[in-house]
């Protein structure tokens, strides 16, 4: 029983050896390195080259590193066998770190307190109470439901918006493309944490930013982007920036991956960007998952995690 | 029934005022314009002239403006009258937020993707769980409390420290001089939200930063102070910083306030100065409370919030 490990732009080493610790029982072979074909039955992707999964006559399950899919889904070829979202606590709670230092550096008005303290000025601003506040968060999944429970634990007032309806206590839940502008239109603070899907992609465009809430006690809409480059455009995010249409804005994704370093939002001053650090699946943990779903599956147990792939998530 | 408003460093009008609507049956007067001073039955000061209280002979109460009463407790002749110190709902929240961003900002290491950010470098950091992070709080009182719930919430190993012992569901807690070596070697993000006494003035100094924990996850301790100026000992921060014994710091209380333009604190690249804005008394806040504390008073119940002088806090 083989298990064929191909990790694009990563230490695909790395989380080969790992899994080899982790699943004793199970020869891991290392793309492009992939042997005999028909012995490969599972296989660990991050961006896998298009045609690869379909050319192992033999594979029954496709488990990927990370939480989002669309990497996967991206291959017209893809053979019909579940696809396995990696789940974990450790990325959740990292990710609820990220959200949370986010919205609140914004909310306390960190880029101005950094301008002040550079000029060596000491001067108190205005500080509205979180209450007041409408953080919104776009996708209530597995990561935005924990984000959106620890902010409103924060005190802000919380709405969700997804794509099918959620119920949440104490948070406000808008749904499907009917609730989008009521949910943007109280939402000073929006954070986006939605799977990229031919429905989702290009989304957070000129067009959504001036729906959000323009007249908050921030003094303006913040965007904060952690789930995928995919969903937002960044010549609108600029755009919306120089306009004052956006205050600032926290961004872990991009289009492109590295952001180019000719891009303005390097060093535009009401911008925070992070090289996709939100939230990064650690191999020990994404290993222990895979050797126990694979032992679970070969013992007659049903895959946890399969995503719906009609829905792309 | 006259109340003396007498606010040193601040917008003292905008108090009076409010007070003025809140508590309608009062006579409101501006130091320094106290009138007769045989009329005067309570106060509400923030670092008022020493002897002032002393030379009201019908004064029942003094209302501080904060959370801590050390800048009332300076002034060597104060009466034997209760001293009232400022609980709210929506001051606890706001210490609880600044914790959380700070915390979370060293944690997650912003200060290094900030320098990278201004490079135009991507780089991922290797990050560490925050259920690996040891943060130690010092003061488990309203602020203290609450600031340790929400750290745990977050995934943080807190412990607490205060002078007498307190007991809290998921969080260490240490009391005493006895206590308190074994808490700082347990703690690499140090939280110091204690009132400022004759026992805690000067405490976060060479010697303390020395018992930190210096080889956990984050690289080294950090030193988050939002409680008083006082608490710390501006020089050995510097040194610290430089020695490598401190990694970074947020400081949003200072020896002398505003913090004088010379203060190498100020460049310093891995500092966060703010200015004293953690935790700001909203006046229709304190307005209320002191407005509804003097009505129950007045009939006959009990002061709350009252503090101990001996203590100090």
């Amino acid at each position: 029983m083989a298990l064929l490990v191909a990790l694009s732009e990563l230490p695909q080493e790395k989380w080969a050896a790992r899994l080899e610790v982790e699943a004793p029982g199970l020869e891991v072979r290392r793309w492009p390195h992939a042997g005999r074909r028909e012995d490969i039955e599972f296989a660990l992707v991050w961006k896998p080259p298009a045609g690869l999964l379909s050319s192992l006559p033999a594979l029954k399950a496709i488990f990927s590193l990370g939480a989002g899919v669309d990497h996967i889904l991206e291959d017209p070829h893809l053979p019909d066998v579940p696809i396995v979202r990696f789940v974990d606590p450790d990325l959740t709670q990292r990710m609820v770190e990220y959200v949370a230092l986010h919205v609140l550096f914004h909310h306390r008005q960190m880029f101005a307190y950094i301008e002040q303290q550079a000029r060596g000025e000491w001067n108190d601003l205005r500080q509205a109470a979180a209450g007041r506040v409408g953080v919104g968060v776009m996708g209530l999944g597995e990561l935005g439901g924990a984000a959106a429970r620890q902010l409103a634990a924060l005190g802000f007032k919380v709405a969700g918006w997804s794509a099918s309806r959620h119920t949440m206590d104490g948070i406000e839940c808008f749904a499907g493309p009917e609730g989008l502008d009521a949910f943007l239109a109280r939402s000073e603070i929006l954070v986006c944490l939605l799977p990229l899907t031919a429905q989702t992609r290009g989304m957070l465009d000129h067009r959504l930013f001036e729906k959000l809430s323009p007249d908050g006690p921030l003094g303006g809409p913040v965007l904060i982007n952690a789930g995928r480059g995919g969903l937002h455009v960044e010549a609108d995010i600029v755009a919306a920036l120089e306009a004052g249409l956006l205050k600032g804005a926290s961004l872990d994704v991009f289009e492109d991956e590295p952001l180019p370093r000719s891009s303005p939002l390097w060093r535009h001053p009401r911008v925070l960007v992070t090289p996709h650090c939100a939230s990064v699946t650690a191999p020990y943990a994404v290993c222990t998952s895979v050797a126990e779903q694979i032992a679970r599956f070969e013992a007659g147990a049903p895959l946890a995690n399969v995503i719906d792939r009609e829905r792309g998530y």
